[in-house]
């Protein structure tokens, strides 16, 4: 049994969603004729209480849109000095957008809004770049899948109004974040310009992301995706994935949150273990003893069958996900102890 | 009966394509570990004889990340008047590239040595932008899908190189040409830098584009469809789809250029008809009388079910494929002279 | 006697301007503080009857900042296939604002209300560029100084106002305009979002140009020019130039007009010109006899001391500037006709 | 008597520069043909023992160009947290060459190969932006002046070379570094890719900036330099007082840093300072009792003419230069001690 808790990216339809995918009613989305994407778009936006949405073929993609439509070149964003969008996303907002980022030094990925004014530059001061644009992550991934109280989120929203500045979401697992905090989407789509969420990460769809905001800006975002070079003809295959995970897969992620939170249990209590972080969603981040090497941890578990991941500086990761049943999870939780380090 | 004879972008799998594509292994192509992902760059690759490939969302990405890569922003790119990357990607290649276009004067979308060798700027003369890039399109859109002599893209190739250019050509239908000319992968492997192909066109895959050049360039540009959004996860299902379309669609094309001829045998003796352009492949563009409008005619054959486009200033293009079979083809052939204008 | 007549940039300063230039009072432009540099600003603002205006180090940067103000990153600007913008700056509108020109086919490098109504793209249609922008050039360059009848730019920004377009002046030779035509610049103020003028070409300053705009976009355009490096620290020493130039070089440029008129009447009597285009201000092309060489002519007048460049194509043009005195004129005159080709 | 020590760019040309300015020849350097700033960038380039030089009007312009000829779009710089490229370029490096900063924790302002090695991404994880360029400012501004010792430099140099990395100077102040640790031009000239130095700080000319490099990098420099607008016509005048200051105000740096030394001497002994930190150069930073206000000091020492500036968190600037004469100096040395806080 190869069990692999290295990220909820490697998850693979379920047998029903495959069914729901090859039922699907295509057309060329490219022209806006496709209905299973015109459904999970007005599905998403609905579910957010917002105009309107777009679907895309990554999370970047979502991402690097929406910083796209919220900036303008040579401009800065404030995002916490882990963000996906500085880190993993190639370069991109620089890239695509010529926009610098300001690495704010938050907790856990979490970013407040006192971090924020003290970020912004003055915009008089013409030789530094304007502030344009604060993005937030939600859950955090580097920082262990940590989620913002509501109340934080809108102050930071306060700051924004004050000082013009636009505010984006990047919730690549905000459906990880909605379950844990017992939120709802409506919550979000009140406070934010934009924002992403992710179908192949918690809810197990094979690919795409959908972005939702007004819409004006969604129609601005159709001609950023077309020059991306987003725009896909039958995709409603992808989009029937989409609709079968957001009925099917949201509630279960409580699943995975109960499964971190037991292998957190477990590995407090062992001695190669130095510490556990708090563990709120389905990321696990713990530090081992620091005479012992991630690398070696890692080629024990993986004869045990356990793929994990590594993080550098002596943190090692897991993540839980749909593929990752109850039997393997019971499997884990007798293997971790029995591991000689 | 509605014919939809507007593009060829609007097929729909057949159900031996789902078929293949429901049974697909599929795996996270983000980490290169989709086997079936890996399958067709594999295959498309050695088709052309070139070291390797990637596949894309979209033939705009595989057009655009190939600019990308073979220029640097402030150069200029020589192209046909009607060229796609120039007039529908969006404006991408400025965008993405910071490149202009030198647009030239070509016969139905094909350009010549001649044409490319006198619109180089000179590369001493620095207020102009440097030319980097000839693209070339095979077969052309806008054109009415003429197709090049292998002989005229080696003479720009022997431009191209005493010039220090690049060369790539936008292949969207170069399966079309393959058939026509009777020409194969490897002598368009052997001439040009890169090539995008298309599998959602006249191969009726719901999705995808494959862009193939030598192993350092791909690499690269594994880099650019990262940044441009364009890595997805369980991409297998798209993949399936092209590897059956090549191995089921590609010889069958003969019947869409067939049948294309045909329509315009039957066109040419129209009296409302004013003149039909040679057709070399799947796309038809005929004139109609200068008296009358194409909104007019376009609506008058809607009524019979069959639905084809304008291209402006009296044209009007048919296009063939896939899903345009035989009974419609007999159906259309037995109305056009039935129509009253 | 060395006569150069290849371009008006030549000109060095009179002792006059040096004068004024060296008596300048100085400070840190970068902070605004250089009181030389806010009395040119202020000068030029008002003879357009415009809000404000910033200093430049170049007349591309002029331009370049101005298509950086006026459209976002893909979208397309209208100008004359002839425009300096497209040809002459380096491909900075690609490289520095990411967009892309559509060249129209104007007489003499002007073009008409007609012509931009039949350019835009279809603002729905988002497979192509979003076309935003209309760059006028006054006097054309390579359309040999002609210049625009007022009412024409009337019509054009008619089209301007219907189709949400921005309306650009690159009035690198605005000053010629507006003594030939005998117009004002607040005619122009009154019609354009944005207007470059030169200061170094036909007003005989040594280094800079002038965009004049409203205000909020002028603060703006401070942003722009620091990010390409224009700002520079004592500049009052060239705005003292400018000052100069345009209390006393403008009225002047009527002789070069006359001159370059007389110049067309000499040629148009020489045997071996074939062609000489209307002269309507201080730029003179002509066309040679087909059996001759550019190059030979060039040769033969060098050896009489008079310089003139090649346009391609068999034609030549000449400049009259500040620097080319009457004496010379006559020498000129006189020799024209002895030259044997 | 007003006495500005708010920053070096405030200096105005000596008399002695001025008449070497209003006599120098110059022609149009648009075409290179202004004799005296190819003279400044041949004798510039000689100093460093480079191969070529461009004169340019800023040094945002020079260190903006060297960024763009080192790197591509989407790649990363590593550099100070402090860095001008990164503070004080208006977010130029994302505008101009589409690059991230990778801002590392140094020492003021300095930064070791250590901390380079350590920040460099994986060149083989694509999703992160590659590493391509380390850019180190020498003296540093916001680090107080301070120099780097050139085995440091030395050092991370090789970590360039053994990751393939380019390595750039900004050398704004590099004069005063060359004088307070006694090295010379040629030293850096054998280090670094391109360097930038600036003419119109610490030298008091009033403008200009000049990149040195190989041949092949100054070539393409200069396209660079005119797609960002920075040609300019007759900069002859600028380039002589450059060269007037680089022959008679490089050695009479040494004074303005004991000068500065002085001030920092008599600075320690005052009761409402609370530490001064080290001087090397002409830029003495120093730190307040935390109970005092920035901005109090400030209005307390115009008062006496003496003009300094804030850098937040309770420090003060103080930056020596050109203008700040003896007399003056023993007038502050004289006067701070009698500051009543």
């Amino acid at each position: 049994m190869e069990i692999n808790l290295v990220s909820d990216t490697v998850t693979k339809p379920t047998q029903e969603m495959l069914q729901a995918m090859f039922q699907a009613k295509v057309g060329d989305d490219v022209y806006k004729q496709d209905p299973t994407v015109n459904a999970l778009e007005e599905k998403v936006a609905a579910m957010f209480g917002m105009e309107a949405a777009l679907f895309f073929p990554s999370g970047t993609m979502a991402n690097q849109t929406a910083i796209k439509l919220l900036t303008n070149p040579g401009e800065q964003v404030i995002c916490d000095k882990w963000s996906h969008i500085y880190h993993y996303e190639g370069g991109g907002a620089s890239f695509n957008s010529g926009v610098s980022c300001n690495l704010v030094d938050g907790d856990r990925g979490m970013i407040t809004a006192d971090l924020v004014k003290n970020a912004i530059n003055d915009p008089e001061f013409y030789h530094a770049p304007l502030t344009s644009l604060v993005s937030i992550e939600n859950t955090t991934n580097k920082g262990g899948g940590a989620c913002y109280d509501i109340d934080v989120l809108k102050e930071i929203k306060q700051v924004c109004v004050q000082n013009k500045l636009k505010y984006h979401l990047d919730g690549a697992r905000l459906w990880n974040a909605l379950i844990a905090k017992k939120q709802s989407p409506r919550q979000f789509g009140e406070l934010f310009d934009t924002i992403s969420v992710c179908l192949s990460k918690g809810l197990g769809a094979p690919v795409g992301s959908v972005l939702v905001s007004d819409a004006a800006t969604i129609k601005k975002a159709l001609r950023v995706r077309k020059i991306l070079g987003g725009g896909m003809r039958q995709a409603g295959y992808l989009a029937a994935a989409g609709i079968y995970a957001l009925d099917n897969h949201v509630e279960r992620l409580a699943d995975d949150h109960r499964r971190a939170k037991e292998l957190g249990g477990i590995l407090k209590q062992l001695p190669w273990v130095a510490s556990v972080e708090p563990v709120e969603t389905n990321i696990l981040i713990f530090s081992i003893q620091p005479y012992l090497s991630e690398k070696a941890i890692i080629e024990k578990l993986k004869t045990k069958g356990i793929h994990i991941s590594s993080m550098g500086q002596g943190k090692l990761r897991i993540v839980t996900h749909l593929d990752y049943r109850q039997v393997m999870h019971e499997y884990v939780l007798e293997m971790l102890p029995k591991v000689s380090v």
